[in-house]
């Protein structure tokens, strides 16, 4: 029995990585929750969350079923059942994430009073561990099982579809509602009434807490999730197509299993790391995790393939994935964060130009990485393909043909080197608003300012981690969406995407639209929402005797209310706008186009997805920056600029941006289940 | 002797033009120029404007002398004198542009204290009238003389990167020194001296009134002659290879002297248009113009081909002008403009926040708009071509290719129907820095506030026309875009552009890119530039003795300098950039590779072109909607949370912007160029 024959039971593995994330969910339910006014806000943001989470789902869960019905009606139960298990497993991911980040978040600020830095460290960690973990390991039980019965890669579609649906919804829903809560609490509370942030007379401050759980954690896993789902099954999907099927079908499988067991490993590792200081601890997890996986990689592919050349490609998703992470860093927290602060000193009109200017260039070497990264990865691969030809011949498929297909493997392949080790990625990133979260409980249950010193450097630590999260999640985003494009064309059968036909322009010309559109809408929610918690924290500052004296409480769920509703009325329009326009194009302008299309959404989405990330992150260090005490620092006439750019960073960074990633992977995927219908 | 062999002598009718232009200018010259402080206003705004094209023109001088000889080398001396002398026209209609607009805005000034809003409107339209005549003229006159000569499209290529590289250097210079200089005077003389707009007291201030000349007068000039040129030169290149290619290649060339007769013919409506309200007097111009020249390409048409399937596609580029015209007004000064100004009630944030949010939004339909028209005149051309084939066989061509060859001019000819009445519609748009030039002198010579009232109305109608301007350069520019892209297929014989090839995909990421990166050039110029102004500025406050009470005079010369300085030296990189990165993609990855190149550029170049565009303007108006009375109206903090808004629009409607239609044009046209030596 060789390891071939071991791949259908992957999802066995899988199993054992669900039970390791709850094992780690009962270390941190171990660990004290510290006073009761401590307690009683974390009760307040978990159940914050858990409200809008349900509310959320139901929503969802309707889509689910309407789309369910329609795949068994078009396709077959199994495609559907694997949609509807994708959609269950990313929702799971989400619920399972939330749990873990919201109970350990106040684990941690008691951590920090308990044994400092290194028991909070460790305690924010194993919370964003049981996201990343789960995540890791709902993915490859998810493909596992459907590949243990069917080995059907039209049917595995399925899963992805249903993954990236959620996703959807959950990354444009959980963003609206993060960043409405946000700038409306701040906008009264920090500019208007003067009070500091997190502070607990602001009746906005726990939707705010509430928000960077349900936007950061449950939003980013529903996207990394979709990222590493869709580019096992692309490459499963091109696979299948190179001879023996069998072989190519199974190594993304036994790479993605690889690289949980390494996570897990990783994850293992900060209980021997946590002493050194929390930056390398973080990074070292990193490191070792993906030490190993490559190691293991490099084996198995040399075992199932016989040859290494896609091993060079798998190799090449990484570095790109650290590099893309680096340059993030850099635009985010590098010497560009003190040019915008510098033009903080000229107002803030200046310092949101000089920000535009910055995110505008910060997408030059991403860009041109991922576009390296696919150039390589294809040509490493391309070869091989030859090579099997010869060996195997096929008839009506000549060594171009053959080369191109290898190519495609090794792009897709590339994709899923970056996101197999995702469960230690999405640990550390994770971490990143249990952090904030811990800090803002220090805040309102007055902690002290030791403690929150300590849980300051944590935070800031997050923002880090978060940058090349979110760097991460774009490379990774480009990558899988320009897999599933791959993917869909062979499942099309087309031989080519056209551009001097017409109806491939317009294609591409509508599918660069696309983008544009999403950010309109999602730009616009948090603008109207926030609007609204606007006015109910006016209200409640005006109307509440005592709110301001300290002796009276805010009606906090009432800012939950608004903003949940805000999120879940704005998601819908975007999200069926998304699902609907490849169909609409592919099913009236034709295959072709559709193409196109995909190909016009990836690049502006990349492009854009980039820019407003960077935008938004860079301008909020620089106002950390000022807030450290340069450039006069806060209260200064500098740091009101600052703040202002932060503002309108908020919805670019943590809406718009990652809406990006989720459209053009969704895009992609509707268009690959249903290329069979198209052609 | 028919209409064909007519064709030939077109540029006779070009001269004719220019000596039309000329009358105008004398015609102006005429009126009074008032009193001597406004005499002396004017000439300093006069000169300065001179003195920055002098410089600019001997950097573009050298640039143009380097590539002559290139491409006499690489090509003939033929290519490198069509390119000299597309060259020489694009500065010679900024000259004559620059001339005509500062040498009537004094005199319509001094209309308005003489004659009222009749002859000041009369001055000004007639003002702009001598850029858009001139413009038109020289296109005849460029491309007229090639054609009676060569009768070769790959020479006349040359002509349109003449024009297009002159184009780039003007409209990044012109763009980066207007905005430099108003961002810069509006920074340090409204906020923080707390003068007014146009107050003589402002060093910055005549830098700034040059700067509306050089930057929406040459710089939009330079801009609607490349695209003009640009359209009926592709169309030249896709009708030769129809046959009889000679009628089909003499067609374009018809319909711009047609164009420019019913331009002319426009411009005498004045006369008679003048004394009904100046926005329908500007209005019917254009309506007479463009009627006529309808009829006269219907004629035309029925007489040279025999079929009308081109007309309809003239007309579909007419009705798309109006379209976009429409679109861009829609967004720029309708309802949008009143919620920005809305949520400046909450902040500069919201303000900010809300105006991407309606930027992002604004690009749906103008860019829904040129998908229908360039598919309606693909479609509706296309069939003619199988019909010519049917009559004149020709050997190993398909009826599917004839329909594609067709379908493309069609496309091509459409971008020339919505261009060939360039010289009425530059007229009006020209007339908008005149007006607002006039303003600027009425109240730098203390005219009276009965004088402001008049320019005040009639500068509001310059920025109607001038957004409507800017949608039309856009939709001409993307038109124009495809069009070049067409005949860069035909001339590199490229029969797929396919998009399952990666190089193909790393071309498109690569060209969508582009537009990014001029973007993040352009905006950090402005950005640098305006800083060194600010300095300046406050310098001279607080240096010269008297200044603020208006006892002694600003140093102005030594502002313009600076930004002089500035734009020159910041042009030279975002410009060499756009010329290089063509040739780089098309030599080093293939002829291929850069039609993924120039077909993501397009798209992503056209997106963001007018989400800048329109997310400046409905700054510029939320801020004038409020500052007519509105929302509690000047000074307070709603107006200044507005005023940010516009001041981050400057550089973006006025600089980057308008740069993106040059750069896809340009790299079109250097591709078209040298798509012999790549293929």
């Amino acid at each position: 029995m060789g390891i071939l024959d071991l791949v259908p039971y992957s999802f066995i593995i899988g199993f054992l990585g669900l039970f390791f994330a709850l094992f780690l969910y009962s270390l941190i339910k171990k660990y004290p929750k510290g006073n009761k006014l401590m307690e009683e806000i974390a009760e307040a943001i978990h159940s914050g969350a858990m409200v809008f989470l349900r509310r959320e789902y139901t929503y969802i869960s309707l889509f689910v079923f309407v789309v369910f019905l329609i795949l068994w009606r078009l396709f077959s139960i199994y495609t559907s059942l694997a949609f509807l298990t994708g959609a269950i497993c990313s929702m799971s991911a989400g619920f399972i994430g939330l749990k873990g980040s919201t109970r350990s978040a106040v684990r941690s600020t008691q951590g920090a009073i308990r044994g400092g830095t290194p028991e909070a460290l460790t305690i924010a960690f194993l919370g964003g561990s049981v996201m990343g973990i789960s995540v890791a390991a709902l993915g490859v039980v998810g493909i596992g099982i459907f590949y243990f019965f069917t080995k059907n890669p039209s049917i595995i579609n399925g899963f992805a579809m249903g993954a990236s649906s959620v996703a959807l919804f959950a990354r444009v829903g959980g963003g609206i509602f993060t960043k409405s809560a946000d700038v409306g609490a701040d906008l009264v509370g920090k500019v208007e009434a003067g009070i500091p942030e997190d502070d607990p007379r602001n009746p906005g401050v726990i939707a705010d807490n509430v928000g960077d759980n349900v936007g950061d954690t449950a939003g980013m896993g529903a996207d990394l999730f979709e990222s590493y789902v869709g580019s096992v099954i692309a490459s499963m999907v091109i696979g299948s197509t190179l001879t023996p099927a069998l072989n190519h079908m199974s190594l993304p499988l036994l790479l993605i299993v690889i690289g949980l067991v390494a996570s897990i490993l990783g994850v293992l590792s900060i209980n021997i790391l946590k002493n050194i200081n929390p930056q390398s601890a973080l990074r070292n997890a990193i490191y070792i995790s993906g030490i190993l996986f490559l190691g293991g990689a490099f084996f198995s592919i040399k075992a199932i393939l016989g040859s290494l050349n896609v091993f060079w490609a798998v190799l090449c998703g990484v570095i790109s994935g650290v590099l893309i992470g680096l340059e993030s860093e850099y635009f985010t927290s590098g010497p560009p964060i003190k040019t915008i602060a510098k033009s903080a000193q000229t107002g803030s009109a200046t310092t949101i130009i000089t920000g535009l200017a910055i995110g505008f260039q910060s997408t030059i070497l991403p860009l041109l990485t991922i576009g390296a990264t696919i150039f390589a990865s294809y040509k490493l691969v391309g070869p091989y393909g030859v090579v099997l030809l010869e060996k195997n011949p096929v008839s009506n498929m000549t060594p171009d043909q053959a080369y191109n297909l290898a190519g495609l493997y090794g792009i897709a392949l590339a994709a899923v080197g970056m996101l197999a080790t995702i469960g230690i990625v999405m640990s550390t990133d994770s971490y990143g608003p249990i952090a904030d979260n811990a800090g803002g409980i220090a805040e309102m249950s007055k902690a002290g300012s030791n403690i929150r010193k300590i849980t300051d450097k944590l935070d800031a630590l997050g923002n880090t981690t978060a940058a090349i999260g979110k760097g991460f999640a774009i490379g990774s985003a480009a990558l899988t969406a320009l897999a599933l494009f791959s993917a869909y064309q062979k499942t099309a059968n087309l031989s080519s995407i056209n551009l001097t036909k017409v109806e491939t322009v317009v294609g591409l010309l509508i599918g660069a639209l696309m983008p544009f559109v999403i950010a309109a809408f999602t730009m616009k929610a948090v603008g109207k929402t926030a609007n609204k918690m606007v006015m109910e924290i006016r209200r409640q500052f005006r109307e509440i005797k005592g709110l301001m004296e300290g002796k009276a409480k805010p009606d906090s769920d009432r800012c939950i209310d608004i903003v949940t509703k805000g999120a879940l009325t704005e998601m819908i329009l975007p999200g069926l706008l998304a699902i609907a326009m490849p169909l609409l194009v592919g099913f009236f302008i034709g295959a072709e186009s559709l193409g196109g299309f995909l190909a016009g959404a990836t690049a502006s989405g990349v492009l854009l997805g980039i820019f407003m990330a960077n935008t938004g992150a860079s301008w909020d260090n620089a106002k950390k920056w000022i807030e450290e005490g340069n450039l006069g620092g806060k209260g200064t006439k500098v740091h009101a600029a600052a703040v202002i750019g932060d503002t309108v960073g908020d919805p670019l960074k943590d809406t718009a941006g990652p809406s990006m990633n989720i459209l053009i992977k969704l895009m992609a995927v509707v268009s690959l289940v249903f290329a069979p219908l198209i052609m």
